[in-house]
């Protein structure tokens, strides 16, 4: 698949989203809501509606595609994914996490409202995720929407995202880590909820059992690609590129794997990881109605912010 | 029914959530969980197993037995909504919140550990709730699954308990409030999980849509009154029974319903909103077997922390 063709389902997906999130951040209460204070939705919007790649999403709804599910319910599962995604990246931004003034080129959420702000919409971020996910528009059958926010916890929780980020930060004041808990660290952090996004989109798809194995192989390996891409970049990108400081990771001492791998032994794990990757594609019987998950993969790997 | 009964049930739930806590909040990582960092569990336990008057899943239990189911499943309802009131305790306690330093006499989360890990420790709080909602042992049945965490979600989000924390933190910088919007401030705030509890009792034990209604308007009423009873505590309680500063909300601009109504006019309407609360029960068609719910509305108008 050629790069624009990659690209325009990126945005395509991206555009769905943003409806979708600009709907369920609408200012006015839905009906049956007492109130929604217009501060709190207004830093939820600037948080969710600045862009983005949306990555997660296009996961959710490419891998429900390529096993015949093309409706808005892998949209709407995405989009809960996506203010989860979101919420992980406010709190993580906080003074007393990763202290970031910039995200996307754009003052954080705490320093364009306040700490309390950023918190609570943090918070409700997570809160919108859930309810998005157990809502009936977005899966008539039940048993999938308990099995979604099941799902979304597990890779979410303190055994998942949250807890990859504490691990991140207790990183920071200890020895250097070996390789090992380098990559658990980080597939707890980051490929946790992008390994779901796929599993996510297998459910919704009603994929078999053997299916849904080789794309939650896939969903790791993309996941570990994405996070070895990302070091590259903390360590060779620039800042205009990346809209945040370039270098800060390991200049505070943050685990990562160009550090304990060098440069070139970190592009040569990322070949490995695309490889594995587009293996589990085929690996889930998918031929080329699996070709926009195999160019996922090749996109995670050579993205540029 | 005498107070004893009344105190000896309470305890006997406070107990069963701890030991459902205990469990889902293990040291050692649960089957298929990469790891559990040891410091985060440690700060989320802290802020769980401490005691507590485990007011809300007293009434998913009570609930649920009023109506004729009494087996584990309420239980583990009540421990998740515990997880999600524990999550609301740690960060309204941040300093960018309420900046307390107290809590039920010990420090609170981000005085005992940091700021970091009590806005991580939330977080995953609120994580578990859904988590364990979700999870098939709570209840078998899928939709009422769904339903728990779509309840919870609503209750808790942005148009619930989160928008509730955020109009008080808003109005602490304004002009004093209408009595209206204080109380619709409190209902989000406070009332809609308190609410939210005796609906999942209700859902749990499959009650009938008359039966659920006249529980919503119990669970309503409860709330209020628990809130009237707060402020009440609040402007006339002393420190050592709460384990917390007393006054500190008046002190600070806080809307609280004795500045708008004073303490006669206050004390009336917890009056009102007790018998409000028995009424419902009784029109939810309960008879003797209501008898703990309506000694719970007594309790919550009578408690002295």
């Amino acid at each position: 698949m050629n790069e624009s063709a990659f690209r325009a389902k990126l945005a395509e997906a991206a555009a769905a989203i943003e409806r979708t999130l600009d709907a369920e951040l609408a200012l006015e209460p839905h009906p049956g809501e007492p109130a929604r204070p217009k501060r709190l939705v207004e830093a939820m919007r600037y948080a969710t509606l600045a862009g983005g790649k949306r990555l997660r999403p296009f996961l959710v709804i490419e891998t429900a595609r390529a096993l015949g599910r093309a409706d808005d319910g892998p949209v709407r599962a995405g989009a809960g994914i996506e203010c989860l995604h979101a919420y992980s990246l406010i709190h993580d931004d906080l003074p007393s996490m990763d202290d970031d003034d910039l995200r996307r080129g754009r003052p954080t959420v705490h320093r364009a409202y306040d700490e309390a702000t950023a918190i609570l919409a943090g918070d409700a971020l997570q809160t919108l995720a859930f309810q998005i996910l157990a809502d009936p528009t977005t899966d008539p059958n039940a048993e999938t929407r308990a099995r979604l926010c099941a799902g979304l916890a597990r890779a979410s929780g303190l055994a998942g995202m949250v807890g990859g980020q504490m691990l991140d930060l207790l990183a920071e004041k200890s020895e250097p880590l070996p390789l090992e808990e380098i990559a658990r660290l980080q597939a707890m952090k980051t490929g946790a909820l992008l390994s779901f996004s796929v599993e996510a989109g297998a459910l919704l798809a009603g994929a078999t059992a053997p299916a849904t194995t080789a794309l939650e192989a896939y969903g790791g390996a993309l996941g570990a690609a994405f996070q070895v891409a990302d070091d590259l970049l903390d360590a060779e990108g620039d800042e205009a590129a990346l809209g945040k400081r370039a270098g800060k990771d390991a200049g505070r001492g943050k685990a990562t794997l160009v550090s304990a791998l060098g440069v070139v032994g970190a592009r040569e794990e990322l070949g490995r990881l695309v490889a594995k990757a587009k293996a589990a594609v085929d690996a889930a019987g998918l031929g080329s109605e699996g070709d926009m998950l195999r160019a996922a993969a090749e996109f995670v790997a050579a993205r540029k912010n």
